[in-house]
């Protein structure tokens, strides 16, 4: 099948875009002699879990306990959920996959630690606790020292949970436009995160693992020597965003934009104007509208639920009817959970269908 | 089940308000002795649609091919595409349903008439066509007047398509503050679309359907005499920008909230502070930020694609870790789209389960 030939709106993904991408972090992450735990939350797709895997990956990180349900049940083997599960009824579905496969999740809270140890004891399953630590993002997380290490004794001490280590993610600086900025704040997230590492360690504790990263400080994670482990998810795709800022420095960027979408035009209202096929429904307007490829003068507007607009500068639509138009989402996380699958593509001819099975597991 | 047994974030329906809103509008149509064709694109479910349509309704409205499918395929036998399917492909698509219940469609372009009228041929079904009005919202939609007439003349002629009528929907103006402003612009839309009507019918070609309207001007759009069937769709549900404009003069809403979302404490990361579950991806943004209930003092601030956080003015959460916060969407349509399935509740007890099957089905 060709590419023209798909019905519209359509997520797009270019294989070898994609391959490369996924290649490189691999070898990023290589050669700093650090694992590699892409987060499955950009694409929530078995498929793809698997491929980063057969690549090189230790397993893969999930969002949600819902999104890890989905993929033990495809058989990946190796998760950590990077959000604190909460309550006796997610600990047990948390359990229940647990047996089927190691999961590892994070805590940031002693009656979440407690209740979790509670309920392993039931299940009888013994989880892999990872305490999170706020290193500068300000939304989950302990503060890094006592606080860290606190929690870590509560881990150490229940019967029916195993202390792995730390996690620490600083998602505010991922999109810093100036690298030397970025730098700056990823290496101290770093930072704080092994001080801790080492505060636990000095107190007797055995702690090997330090777990965080993303896509927009990728290369100075890897850089940075202290984390054991990266967990990048966008790399993959490229979000718009991503091409706006600064990468190693302003020499390169190490990733390829993979994702786009297809629309078509519905509608010719008028001269200068055309209605295409993909409105809120159909790509995510939280980073901002999308950005059309290969169409100079063409400005987009979201026109509701199903419709957005391309108004044309010069006063002339060079569109007919049917015609497809190519966008590079601002967000690929949020536009990804739009969709239930994936179409890959070399050239013109499409090569693959990848489900995104975990689609709206938001629980 | 008791509501505060479900995992978060879940999205819920207060049954009793969503059945008097269903009921309201029935009865508003009734009296005004107009057809009530809601939209399905509000709830994309069959559950749903078949409830409007034994309440009364003579079908339902769909804003595109891919939810009609589904809902043909759950038995639903009178839809409305409210939007241009375009391409051969789509129209092979259309055919097919139109084979197994009466499906409608609106155009507003020549060549896709000639399109689909000889798709039609091919497949040996005859769809009915509705010319769409732009009566200015400034989509989709022919000019009112003599490019109407042109295009039903094409419908007419072609001997494998039925000329039904005309549509006219104007979005702009449902959320229109004042009343009066919303009035005056809502009959200005009736009008011209009568008025297109009227000389459609001098030029001597048989016309009396004329479908449009929305939540936010369906008192007037019924008041307004000239539609003669009605398509709303939020009213079942009421996003929270409908409290914000005046009703009826300012006197009454006249439908009631019945949508809602739990979302559920996980960290506690400072007083004062609280991490939610419920992030971009189980919420819609683009109607601004969803608005908490019962909760005086508390701003929201999205947090990601997985979160959100609580901030409160007086420096202290009264929340617990694993409590639970019920959220108003500002925007029903692009939240549901989210979702695989509505909760229905009553009091503290869920009631029923009603699934969102043509999410997603944005083709």
């Amino acid at each position: 099948m060709k590419l023209n030939q798909l019905d519209t709106p359509v997520l797009l993904i270019e294989e070898d875009a994609f391959l490369r991408n996924m290649k490189r972090m691999q070898e990023l992450a290589e050669k700093a002699g650090i694992a590699y735990r892409p987060h499955a939350k950009a694409h929530k797709s078995s498929e793809i879990a698997k491929m980063q895997i057969d690549a090189g990956a230790v397993g893969v990180c999930c969002a949600k306990l819902g999104e890890a349900e989905v993929l033990v049940s495809h058989d990946i083997k190796d998760i950590l959920i990077t959000t604190p599960v909460i309550g006796i009824s997610k600990l047990t579905r948390m359990m229940r996959i647990a047996n089927k496969a190691k999961i590892s999740v994070v805590a940031d809270n002693s009656e979440n630690i407690a209740e979790m140890a509670a309920v392993a004891q039931t299940c009888g399953v013994r989880p892999d606790v990872v305490i999170e630590v706020d290193v500068g993002q300000g939304r989950c997380g302990v503060q890094p020292g006592d606080a860290a290490l606190d929690l870590a004794y509560e881990v150490m001490s229940a019967d029916w949970l195993n202390f792995k280590g730390l996690q620490g993610y600083q998602g505010a600086i991922q999109m810093t436009t100036s690298f030397a900025e970025r730098d700056v704040a990823a290496r101290k997230a770093v930072g704080l995160l092994t001080d801790t590492a080492e505060l636990i360690r000095k107190a007797g504790l055995p702690l090997d693992y330090l777990t965080g990263g993303g896509s927009g400080t990728s290369v100075i994670d890897a850089a940075a020597a202290g984390l054991t482990e990266l967990q990048p998810g966008g790399y993959l795709f490229m979000d718009s965003r991503y091409r706006e800022i600064e990468w190693d420095g302003g020499n390169s960027i190490p990733f390829e934009q993979s994702l786009t979408l297809l629309a078509s035009v519905i509608s010719l209202p008028e001269p200068g104007r055309c209605i295409l096929d993909m409105g809120l429904k159909a790509v995510s307007s939280d980073g901002g509208p999308p950005v059309p490829v290969n169409l100079p003068g063409a400005s987009f507007k979201f026109a509701g639920e199903e419709h957005s607009e391309l108004v044309f500068e010069n006063g002339s639509c060079p569109l007919a009817l049917g015609d497809k138009v190519a966008f590079v989402p601002t967000h690929c996380d949020t536009t990804v959970n739009l969709y239930d699958r994936f179409i890959a593509y070399s050239g013109e001819d499409v090569v693959d269908v990848w489900n995104i099975a975990a689609r709206g597991r938001v629980q």
